[in-house]
C-alpha cells in the first residue's frame, strides 16, 4: 500500500464529504421552512463536515492518481463507508437521538438503498430528518448505478464485465463519451424522480410525501414517511404508480441512457429484462391467486396488492401496502425467496439480479444436455452472446460467496438470540438491500428498533457487502491485496 | 428409446425385484421367531413379488445390453423407483396398514437412507416390520455406495468424475478388478455392520435393537426401533459408538476398499476427509459451548450430545439423543444448515458433500486472487490435483439445481399450508437424505405421521432426487434424452 494511493483515496473521500455536507443543507432548509428547530443540527453538521472535508481535501491534493484495480476496490469501500459514517451524524444529534450503532444502521440502510429502519413513529418525526433519510437513499441510488455502469464492469466483479457499456468497445474519446453518458444518466435519474413525484402528488400525496417517496422509490430504497408505509395512503392509484416506478428503476439504466444519447432502444434486447418482468409477474400472480383462494380477497384487490408488494421486494425497495405475511404461509415463503432475487444490472436494485439467473438457467440446460452427449459442444448463451467460461466462473463465485455470507450471518443472528425466521430473513434482507424480513418483528409491520448494537453492526455490514456485490469488499481480506 | 434398451431395463429391474423378494424372507423369519402373525404378510409379499419378478425376468431375458449413458441414467432411476415401490408393499399390508402414499414415503425414506418416518409408536410395532425398515435402508446403503463408486463417476454427474477409482486408470482387466473391488466392498460393508452390532450389543442394547440400529447406522439412514430414537438407551457409550460408526460410514468407502485390496491407506490423502471431520467438530463444539453457556449443561454432557446429534445430521443419518431444537435458536439454525452439508463422496451419506465444499472454497480463494491480478494463472486445486474447468462447471450445476429444487419444494410445501420453518426444513431434510427437520412437527421429537398424501409424494420425490445427485433424475426431463 503506497502513500500516493492512500493520498488519492483520502482526497476522493474528502470530496465526497464535501458533497454530503452540501446535501445536509437540504434537510436544514426543510426544517427551517416547516419551523422545526432541528435545522440547527443539520446546519451545524453541514458546517463541521464541510470544514473537515475541505481541510482534508486541501491537505491531500495532488496529481490525479493512476487508475489501478487496487485503487478501484479501495475506493468503492472507502466511499461507501465514509458516506455511511457521515450520513449517520445527523441521526445522532437530531430529534430521535439514535445511538451510534442505530445511526450507522439507518445511514447505511439509506446509502445502500436498503430501507430498513430503527425509527418508529415516523408520522410525527421532524420533516428534515425524514428528508435526510430519503435524500441519502436517493444519493446512494446515483452511486450504485454509477458503480454498476462504470466501475464494477472494469473490476470484473461477479460477472459484471459482461455489461461493459457499448461505448467501451470503441476507442475514440472514451472519456468524452463517459462524460456524455454521465450527463445523460443524471438527466434521466432526476427526470424520473420528478415524474414520479408529480405522479404521486397528483394521485393525492402531500407535496412533502410525494418528494420523499419519489426519492425513495427511484432509489429502490423503501424509506417511508409513515409507519404504515404505503398502507397510509389507501389509494390504488398510488400503489400502481409506485409499482411502475419501482419496476422501471430495477431495469438497466444503460437502456435509458443509450436511448437518451443515441435515440435507440436497442439495449431492450437484454434478456434479463424479460426474465425480471417475468418473475415479478410470476410472484405477483401466484400470490394474488393464493390470497384470493385462501382469504377470499377480490381478485383485482389481490392483484393490486400482490403486484405492489412483490414489485417492492423484487426491486429491493421494501415498501409495503399491507402486512402480506398475514396472507398465509405460501406468501411468507414467496416473500423470503423474492428477497434474494433482485432486479437488473446497472439499476438501483440489489440482490442476486436477473442476469445471473439468465446465465444460471442456461448453464443448467446446457449442463443437462452435456450429461447426455458429453462430447458435444454446447455454449452457454446470454441472448445472442456466448458467455465465456471466465464469466460463468465469476458468477459461480458470486453465488457461492453470497450464499456463504447469508449462512454465516444467519448463524450469528441466531447466536444473538433471534428465532429461525427472523435471523434468516434479517440477514438476507440486509444482504440483498431490500428492507423488511418475513417475521413479525422485522416484517412489513415491524422494524429494527428493538435490536441491540451487535446485530445492528452485523446487518449494516451485510448491507455494505451486498451493495458492493460482496466480492469488492471481500477482496480486501486477501493478503496479496495489501502487498505492493 | 429403442426396444432392446427397454428390455434390458425391465430385465435388470426384475432381477432387483427378485433380490428384494428374497430380502422379504428376513422379516418373515423374524416375525415367525417372535411369534407375530405378520410373518404371513412378508411371506406372501415375497412369494408374489418373487413370482412376478421371475416371470418378468424370463420374458425379457436376452443378450447383455451395450452400456450407454442413456442406459445408465435410465437404470439408476428405474432401480430406485422399483426398490421403493416394491419396498412399500409390506408397509401397506402389515400391522401399521399405511396408505399407499405413506408406504411409498416410508420405503423411499428407507431405500434412499433418509430415515424420515410416518410411523408412530415404534416401541410396540411388530419386529418384522422394524426389521424391514432397517433392512431396506441397509440395502439402499449398498446401492448408493456402488452408485457413487462405479456408476456416477462414469456418468459424470455433479463433479463425481473426479472420483473415478484408481483402477480405472489402468486398462488391464478392468472387469476383473471391478469384481475384486465389489467383493472387497461387500466384505467391508458387512464387516462394519457386524462390528457396529457387536459394539451396540455389548454396550447394552438388546440383540434385536443392536442389529436394527447397526443396519440403520452403517447406511446412515436413521430409522430407530424406538420413538425416542437413541434417547431411549440413556447411555453415553452407545452414543459414542454410534457417533464413531456414523462418521466412519460418511467417509469414502474407496479408502477402505483400497486398504482391503492393496493394504494401502493412500486414499487417506483425500482432502474431503479432513474437511468433513473438521466441520463435524466445528458444529459439535460450537453447539456444545452454546448449550453449556445458554442452558448450564455440563461441558462433557454437552459435547457428547452435540457430537452425536451433529455427526448424525452431517452424516445424513438423523438419529437423535435429545430434542436439540430446545437447546436454543443457534442450534436450530446450525441444525438447519448442517442438513444441507452431508458427508464424503462414495459413502452412504447424502447432502451436498464435503468434496464439493473443498472445491468451492478453492474456487472462492482463487477467484478473489484473480480479482486483484486478473491476468495471473491460478488453478483451482483439490489436494495435489488440479480441478479442470469441466468439473468446476458440473459442481456449479449441482449447487444450482440442488438449491433450485429446495426453493421450489419449499414453496410447494408452504402452499400446502406448512409454516416457514417446517416447509423449508422438510424439503432439505428429504433432499439431503437426512431425516428430521428443524420444527416441532418434524423435528427430532416429531415425525411425518400427520402429513397428507400430496406432501408425502413431494417429499418422497425429493428423497429420490437427492439420492441420485439430482442431475441423474432431471436428465430424464430433457427432450433429447428420449430421441434415438
Amino acid at each position: 500500500m503506497n502513500a500516493s494511493l492512500l493520498r488519492s483515496v483520502i482526497y476522493i473521500a474528502a470530496l465526497c464529504g464535501l458533497y454530503l455536507s452540501t446535501a445536509m443543507l437540504v434537510p436544514a432548509m426543510v426544517d427551517l421552512y416547516y419551523g422545526h428547530s432541528d435545522w440547527r443540527v443539520f446546519a451545524t453538521c453541514a458546517f463541521m463536515v464541510g470544514g473537515i472535508s475541505l481541510m482534508a481535501a486541501m491537505a491531500t491534493r495532488g496529481p490525479p492518481p493512476i487508475f489501478s484495480r487496487r485503487l478501484g476496490f479501495l475506493l468503492v469501500n472507502v466511499l461507501w463507508a465514509v458516506f455511511a459514517l457521515v450520513g449517520a451524524i445527523p441521526f445522532m444529534f437530531s430529534s430521535p437521538h439514535l445511538s451510534f450503532a442505530q445511526a450507522l444502521f439507518e445511514a447505511m440502510s439509506g446509502i445502500t438503498t436498503t430501507g430498513s429502519s430503527v425509527i418508529s413513529g415516523l408520522d410525527t418525526m421532524p420533516p428534515g430528518l425524514l428528508m435526510w433519510r430519503s435524500l441519502i437513499a436517493w444519493l446512494g441510488g446515483i452511486g450504485i448505478v454509477a458503480l454498476g455502469l462504470f466501475v464494477l464492469p472494469f473490476l470484473r466483479v461477479g460477472g459484471m464485465s459482461f455489461f461493459k457499456m457499448e461505448s467501451s468497445d470503441t476507442n475514440d474519446k472514451p472519456f468524452a463519451r463517459l462524460a456524455t453518458f454521465t450527463r445523460a444518466f443524471m438527466a434521466i435519474y432526476v427526470g424520473i424522480t420528478l415524474l414520479c413525484a408529480i405522479a404521486y402528488d397528483s394521485a393525492g400525496m402531500s407535496h412533502f410525501d410525494a418528494i420523499n417517496h419519489a426519492f425513495s422509490t427511484v432509489a429502490t430504497a423503501g424509506f417511508s414517511t409513515h409507519d404504515a408505509s404505503f398502507g397510509y395512503f389507501q389509494s390504488d392509484a398510488i400503489l400502481w404508480i409506485a409499482t411502475f416506478f419501482m419496476t422501471l428503476c430495477s431495469l438497466p439504466f444503460s437502456i435509458l441512457i443509450v436511448f437518451a444519447v443515441r435515440g435507440r432502444l436497442d439495449a431492450l434486447r437484454d434478456p434479463q429484462i424479460l426474465v425480471f418482468l417475468g418473475y415479478v409477474s410470476a410472484f405477483a400472480i401466484s400470490t394474488a391467486i393464493y390470497n384470493h383462494l385462501a382469504n377470499g380477497v377480490a381478485m383485482t384487490d389481490a392483484l393490486t396488492h400482490s403486484y405492489f408488494n412483490f414489485a417492492s421486494l423484487l426491486s429491493t425497495t421494501g415498501f409495503a401496502s399491507q402486512d402480506y405475511l398475514l396472507w398465509g404461509p405460501f406468501v411468507v415463503m414467496a416473500a423470503f425467496f423474492a428477497t434474494f432475487m433482485g432486479g437488473c444490472s446497472g439499476s438501483t436494485a440489489g440482490g442476486i439480479k436477473a442476469y445471473r439467473f439468465v446465465i444460471l438457467f442456461n448453464v443448467i440446460t446446457t449442463g443437462l444436455k452435456k450429461l447426455i452427449y458429453p462430447n458435444a459442444v454446447y455454449s452457454v448463451r446470454y441472448g445472442k452472446q456466448t458467455v465465456d467460461a471466465e464469466t460463468q466462473r465469476t458468477i459461480f463465485l458470486f453465488f457461492s460467496v453470497f450464499t456463504f455470507l447469508w449462512v454465516i450471518g444467519s448463524l450469528a443472528m441466531a447466536a444473538l438470540g433471534y428465532d429461525f425466521t427472523t435471523a434468516a430473513s434479517a440477514v438476507i434482507t440486509a444482504l440483498a438491500n431490500v428492507g423488511p424480513g418475513v417475521s413479525t418483528l422485522i416484517g412489513p409491520s415491524g422494524n429494527f428498533a428493538t435490536m441491540n448494537d451487535p446485530e445492528l453492526y452485523l446487518l449494516a455490514l451485510m448491507m455494505l457487502l451486498g451493495r458492493l456485490e460482496v466480492l469488492s469488499v471481500l477482496v480486501l481480506l486477501v493478503p496479496i491485496f495489501w502487498r505492493t
